[in-house]
């Protein structure tokens, strides 16, 4: 497209034109040069959608529960976007092997989006491009917008912290409870759900959360005490009981300042991974002698060690003209 | 410890003393300030071991199949370093709920050394942490390094592409290939291992795994077609083979070249992730009106737009003292 066009784009999603979203969705995945522009677009008309994050390891059903909440809200009038960033989602991996898309039932309607996100070209990879579909999407009047990652790995830890209030899935049994303590997810949690509720070992998993939430030591800043709900996402049990706990982190996160500073905290590291990406960059074709592959090679052959090597390298970076 | 404890702790890590060992991976879990003695200490002495990478999704016997290749390798006489990065391996989360060590066969034999490895305080997380960690050990004398990751998200699969040569394991059903070609991890596999082949699935899984590698896209350079070894890691069946295998690639690297352009790569891989931490850290504490935290609440407020932000706070930093 040239700039000209990705104006029109913005102005067509803006307008509704669901076509025209999902490109500007894949003008992001693969890193497009008119992504500036773009951006530059879309940034008064954000800062309104409500962003929930959704996390949890492969197998506990957060695609199904992602169904069934946008079902629930759907019913209260949102428009709902989702993007999936997980790249064991059915909605990411959908085209692999004919894994059915589970959410068919809104495929035909308007106020639902829903798109997997990959990473082709972008900078900065899944961390710059997800806060840039959220942005679009907000700015295409979606007022509520769920995230959903895959509950391993810091990447999709940091994914996470993007949204306003974050949902943490286990599933009892497995040890999915302690494997998510493990990988560092608890701290992200502002509501649980025990999902598979139907199953034995649920109430175990509820006590066990209940105990790790105990131990916790207390956050800075205003306190919000993570509830746990029961859910069966296949039979929609549950999962009104989850979206009022939503709702009612959502205005705790406005009566505390919260809100604010979470969105402050989303545009910094927003910010941040740009600026990070665009220098990494420039480090990659820095004048002959100085860059970064005559730095790495003196630290391959045990001459420099790495923290030097990553001075010279600043050093000339800040020095260079880009 | 001082500056001349730093010192002191290298030469007695390097003269063989695990516990001087442990403490350097501890200061460098904590980004402690002495890492750039001790790296500056270390470089000369790095560059020997032979690095091998094991990755695959919770469950398939990641930890199993690690004992096993330290017992093989053992008795060919070598020394070897465990590094576990992985999240939810029960080397890493130890202490929590009371998880077994399944190593502890070789906990008494000062020719092994494992460690689990978390990231505290270290600048640019695990993907700084582990090469540096590796480094230590080289030194030390390993000339064997395992890396355990776990196979899901972008910093995990960057881990594992430190190595020489990487393991891929997958177990049979679940759609374990599948969400391996997913999370991108196929195309960092040097050696698959379809671990658990005694059960029914195997054939399938390994039938389904040669069609994928069939499909791949050639990549540049010279080619290597990655074998597919069965294992069932609690007997030990296939272990020999699977070392075979990897012994093979290792000569493999030597003959073609890859062996030094993959280090060059380490090399810089490890530079760029220090020099874009101490960037990032710069961006935090740029001086009033022109910092981060500026640029942010703009973006916030729909001011300005994340490039435009990035591109004002990469101004600042290049000319700002630090």
């Amino acid at each position: 497209v040239s700039d000209g066009d990705a104006g029109r784009l913005v102005e067509r999603a803006r307008g509704g034109d669901l076509r025209a979203l999902a490109r500007l969705v894949s003008l992001i995945e693969d890193g497009a040069p008119e992504l500036r522009q773009i951006m530059r677009a879309l940034a008064p008309a954000t800062g309104r959608a409500r962003v929930i994050g959704l996390t949890g390891a492969p197998g506990v059903g957060k695609s199904t529960i992602t169904g069934a909440l946008v079902k629930e809200y759907r019913s209260q009038g949102h428009r709902i976007g989702v993007l999936a960033v997980d790249p064991s989602s059915p909605f990411t991996g959908g085209a692999l092997l004919g894994d059915r898309i589970r959410m068919q039932d809104h495929a035909t309607d308007a106020s639902v989006f829903i798109r997997s996100m990959a990473s082709r070209g972008q900078l900065g990879g899944l961390a710059a491009a997800t806060p840039q579909a959220l942005r679009v999407l907000d700015a295409a009047g979606f007022d509520l917008i769920l995230i959903e990652t895959v509950g391993v790995g810091q990447a999709e830890v940091e994914i996470a912290s993007l949204a306003d209030s974050t949902i943490v899935l286990v599933a009892p049994g497995m040890g999915d409870a302690i494997q998510a303590a493990k990988a560092g997810i608890l701290e992200v949690a502002d509501v649980f759900a025990v999902n598979k509720a139907d199953r034995p070992q649920a109430q175990q998993t509820v006590r066990d959360l209940r105990n790790m939430i105990a131990l916790a030591p207390a956050a800075e800043g205003p306190q919000w005490k993570p509830p746990i709900v029961a859910t069966v996402a296949t039979t929609g049990e549950g999962v009104p009981e989850l979206a009022a706990r939503l709702d009612a982190h959502w205005s705790w996160l406005a009566d505390t300042g919260e809100r604010d500073r979470r969105r402050l905290a989303r545009a910094r590291e927003e910010v941040a991974a740009l600026a990070v990406a665009a220098l990494r960059q420039r480090m990659g074709r820095l004048p002959g002698g100085s860059g970064l592959d005559e730095v790495a090679g003196q630290v391959a052959d045990g001459k420099l060690d790495p923290y030097a090597a990553a001075d010279q390298l600043i050093g000339t970076l800040v020095t260079a003209k880009d």
